[in-house]
């Protein structure tokens, strides 16, 4: 049994690993400023012993100080979760939400002697890639804020595991995809559904439908967080998170047309090699030394994409995450 | 004639920078908050036509936004100078100086719509390489607070510089060494030569003595900078800035006695690998990228500290950056 603090567990990955950590007996604490988690996510966790939340935010230096008193371990996955960067928007909103929120997560840590964290970065931050798949080892030059402060995020739990003893796990996630997932507009899943919804004949694609990327169903990240903090012991480990493949965006629309029974729908590109200022458009991880630690996705890209499909357009009891 | 800004001006680097660019006729505006660098390094520019400082902080936001005013480029060398991390320090202390201050320069860059930014980032992005001489194209891990925060300011300068259409340049300095360079305590030469001052007969020596390090004179540094930014054009350049060789700290103690003409000097040895939490015990550069464009170090590692040392103990008209 271990005592384990979540941030950003009302969100659609946390509050899947927050059932999974009280299912095997963990004592569980979210603590979620529900600016896109959702408490309905935590609602069949409500009433079970051990289980708690805190609505609160790591930017309030009373929410993190409470958050970390009398935790074993941090699952650190609250982020400002809209990669996107749009003309208009702040350009601190990254920097907030994602190095400060993390820097006052790790001074709250090591103030309350809290020793390990894991950490869910973000295959952003390689942006640009000159070989694929990308490894670990390869350099990291993101190209948008999201991306650049996940490294940086990165760089400080690092610094911080040397300085003071932790033990951490930095995970770059691929694309996580399911049942509470389907955003309108910040996934291409939820995108696609939501536009085909309103005009079942013409599907406006951002880009080219080239962009090419890794996807992993939600479930199975969890289970591999899980299986390396478990398996992949000592000091900082850094690994990337996802199935070896990648699958385009097109096919990404083919699928979606498929599940909702339309035939013959136009796709209408917007052009430009990626979707948006900041999108990387092709990225494909090597994920050697996760499966070097025994852990392997089941679901390749394609059968994550078509189960988070099915389960947005049938539903199967989960609450999407930004309806 | 271009209209530049310099932050950290009246630091040991840029105020030589702030020199070299003044006789070639630049306009040059310095932006220093003082807390290292010292007015008197920029004395006999005070009352040179096109020159001006201005004395305060990126991180209040009317300094940030007077300073780039009209100016067509920054060179970026404000910084935390104080590389050590004390038990006791605050540890947001590089996040605001380093991460911070770089955001809320990028930002007000944004907003004057000034394009060219040359950055002085540091060798310590890499933490403890498993190959040396370490390139640009390998793992940046750093592992300490220093390093981490100088890795977050390069990852938003790359962001800025694809969301925005900027052009900049990123130097990994070396250690970089100079007659204006002999910080008691900051730098393994001014600490030196202080505590041979106080005791000439012992030297106590951080670390096990076999640290190794690169050195490069500031004048170097600055010439290669301007090389730099003039034929490596074009996006988000990355430098490793330093000569090939490296230099042991034992080998710096024993130049240190000679040029003090000091016989027989004891060294007694703190032990460890490193001389403090979170040093590199061991780096060396590859420096083959800068070579490319055609500049080359003149002075090798020792040939940059002896000058140094010579510099420091005999004067050359230079203010010590901190005495």
């Amino acid at each position: 049994m271990e005592r384990v603090l979540i941030t950003g567990g009302a969100g659609c990955i946390g509050s899947v690993l927050a059932e999974r950590l009280v299912s095997r007996g963990d004592r569980v604490r979210v603590l979620d400023n529900l600016s896109s988690g959702k408490s309905e996510h935590l609602a069949a966790l409500a009433d079970t012993p051990g289980f708690e939340f805190l609505e609160g935010d790591l930017l309030w230096p009373n929410s993190v100080k409470q958050a970390v008193q009398g935790v074993d371990m941090v699952y650190h996955l609250a982020a400002n979760p809209d990669i996107k960067f749009s003309p208009g928007d702040p350009t601190d909103k990254d920097l907030q939400q994602n190095t400060i929120a993390t820097h006052n997560l790790l001074e709250a840590m090591r103030l309350a002697k809290v020793k390990r964290l894991a950490f869910s970065s973000s295959s952003a931050v390689y942006g640009i890639s000159e070989k694929l798949p990308v490894s670990e080892a390869d350099p990291a030059r993101p190209i948008s804020l999201y991306g650049a402060t996940k490294l940086s995020c990165e760089a400080l739990i690092g610094a911080f595991q040397n300085l003071f003893g932790m033990e951490c796990w930095i995970f770059r996630f691929a694309n996580i995809v399911g049942n509470r997932v389907r955003a309108k507009g910040r996934t291409v899943i939820g995108d696609f559904i939501h536009k085909l919804q309103d005009n079942p004949a013409e599907l406006e694609i951002l880009g080219d439908g080239m962009q090419a990327k890794s996807y992993l169903h939600v479930d199975e990240c969890v289970e591999a967080m899980l299986h390396a903090v478990e398996h992949a012991r000592g000091g900082l480990r850094i690994f990337n998170l996802g199935c070896a493949d990648n699958l385009s965006v097109r096919r990404i629309a083919d699928l979606v047309a498929l599940s909702m029974g339309l035939e013959g729908v136009r796709y209408r590109f917007t052009g430009g090699e990626g979707g948006w200022p900041g999108d990387v458009p092709r990225f494909q991880l090597d994920v050697r030394a996760i499966e070097s630690t025994g852990w392997r996705a089941l679901r390749n890209s394609e059968q994550a994409v078509t189960a988070a499909i099915h389960a947005s357009l049938h539903g199967n009891g989960g609450v999407p995450c930004r309806p």
